[in-house]
């Protein structure tokens, strides 16, 4: 699939982030931000962009904060064609943190969102678009809010604001290929100005397959992650998405090489992947809260049970 | 997705059996016939049946050679609907070592073949078939036959066998949905009075999606494996198709209960799921069995050098 268009960004960093509280150390992101910048992957999404007033910066790894300075520090002197991203969330960014892109490292900011807070996303995406960054909204949790306050959302989206793209996130890992289909040929018809993304959730072992999917219909940027890593059962592996497109711009041996060195030995420490109460969270469209409560917990290989306590929450 | 005419066929001792040399012992046999059973799988496929004068009892487990005895032990006292598949390889078979039907606790013979060995596959598959079994003809490796020897195949089957069902087996993990799509559509139009089914490998993690993608299409039967056990990176998760499809005649938690119980334990003395060198093979349209020789050596995590040289042995 080679379509010029179509852009991979990586968000090892920022997603991998949520299971060891952003704590990647310099050296980690240093040789993953080299290792993803020579295999060309146009992005490289490298954290949160929290504010301090409300994360206390010991409590968490630096990737929660994404300090400029932080970022250059760790790619300084590589040589790279790939974009930085960072990732705020609304309610826990300080927009006055985000300096004009003229002044900082990072060109694209991405904002989490649910549909419910649209009117927040747009309000800070167009600042972000105001002081010259790239910028998507990412609508999370999308197989919970497919009604019509996603289309209005969408709708909104179109005629407010200055964003780029519009990603399309499987939160819960529990859409199929045809909702996937559904909704990026929803996006595409109101999006008209836009481009349309995908981040899937690997719960089911969709990630990959439903990336695919978005990309027949025509979604062009793409999220990945090196070996999958990310919250619960991780995102759709990098290497898998690059052996996928056939865009010879590509290298897949650096984040070979990469996982190799890096991540094997990384998930020795923590965990993601195919894990069955985070099966079972997708199937069911939960969030994987409680699936990674139970992991934490003595009765992590009970998945009986674990079954029907999601079975009995769906009836209370 | 409920369609009444779906069957979905375990073959976890059967696929499993070619990573432990089929030496399942009678307690796990036993267990994983009783939670397919519970769960209402359709079919069970217990192992292969291959001929003692070819490979010796004492070098292989017994469910190379699922002796009709054998199979009775294993299965006696056991409420179950479950059907019980074997399979048989062209070649590795003595048909003489077929009984009628009437005297055998087998239902269902799948015999697996290349589309050279069609010819073969068809003259089994009759006698089989004469003998009042139910029959399959599994067509293996078809990401490397995609072209007009797969349609004489086809037609051939279609003119001269009295198979019941026509498998299109992605033995290399190398099918992407739009092929699998491609073929199906393939399958069905030419094979107007037999069924249509899929077997996945999950080298790129999409034998899932493409079984979905597969039903979507049409294809009615369907194999998976609990916990996706198999060659290299293992097959369709038999849970993840139960969550997928409908059927309320299925119950997914005796098979929860046996992942728990025998599978988590088992996956830290044998190896098969997601693993690099299985990934790089499918998406190179390779056998794994470089990969597979791979992960018995001192490098079996050095995933470049291992691509590089699947890279120069398509080039020599």
């Amino acid at each position: 699939m080679y379509r010029e268009k179509i852009k991979v960004l990586d968000c090892t960093i920022r997603d991998g982030g949520l299971i060891n509280n952003h704590d990647f150390d310099h050296r980690f992101v240093r040789a993953a931000y080299k290792a993803i910048s020579e295999a060309h992957v146009d992005y490289m999404e490298i954290g949160y962009r929290n504010s301090k007033k409300l994360f206390s910066p010991k409590e968490f790894g630096q990737w929660k904060f994404c300090d400029d300075d932080e970022i250059r520090r760790v790619t300084d002197g590589i040589e790279s064609q790939t974009k930085i991203s960072i990732m705020v969330d609304i309610g826990r960014v300080d927009v006055d943190d985000i300096k004009p892109k003229s002044e900082s490292p990072v060109d694209m900011i991405r904002t989490a969102a649910y549909v419910k807070d649209m009117d927040k996303a747009i309000h800070m995406v167009n600042n972000f678009a105001d002081k010259g960054y790239e910028t998507t909204i990412n609508i999370m949790a999308i197989s919970r809010d497919q009604g019509v306050e996603l289309d209005e959302a969408i709708h909104q989206i179109e005629e407010e604001s200055k964003v780029n793209v519009v990603y399309i996130v499987d939160s819960f890992g529990a859409l199929y290929q045809e909702p996937v289909e559904w909704l990026v040929k929803k996006f595409k018809d109101i999006l008209k100005t836009r481009e349309v993304g995908f981040h899937g959730h690997n719960h089911q072992q969709l990630a990959f397959g439903n990336t695919i999917e978005a990309i027949i219909h025509g979604a062009n940027y793409l999220d990945g992650t090196v070996y999958g890593i990310g919250r619960a059962a991780g995102n759709c592996p990098l290497e898998l998405l690059i052996g996928f497109l056939k865009n010879p711009k590509f290298d897949i041996r650096p984040i070979l090489d990469l996982i190799s060195k890096e991540f094997i030995p990384l998930r020795k420490k923590i965990e993601w992947g195919y894990i069955i109460p985070y099966a079972i969270a997708g199937m069911m469209n939960e969030h994987p809260r409680a699936a990674m409560a139970l992991r934490n917990s003595s009765k992590k290989e009970d998945y009986r049970e674990f079954y029907e306590s999601l079975l009995n929450t769906g009836l209370e």
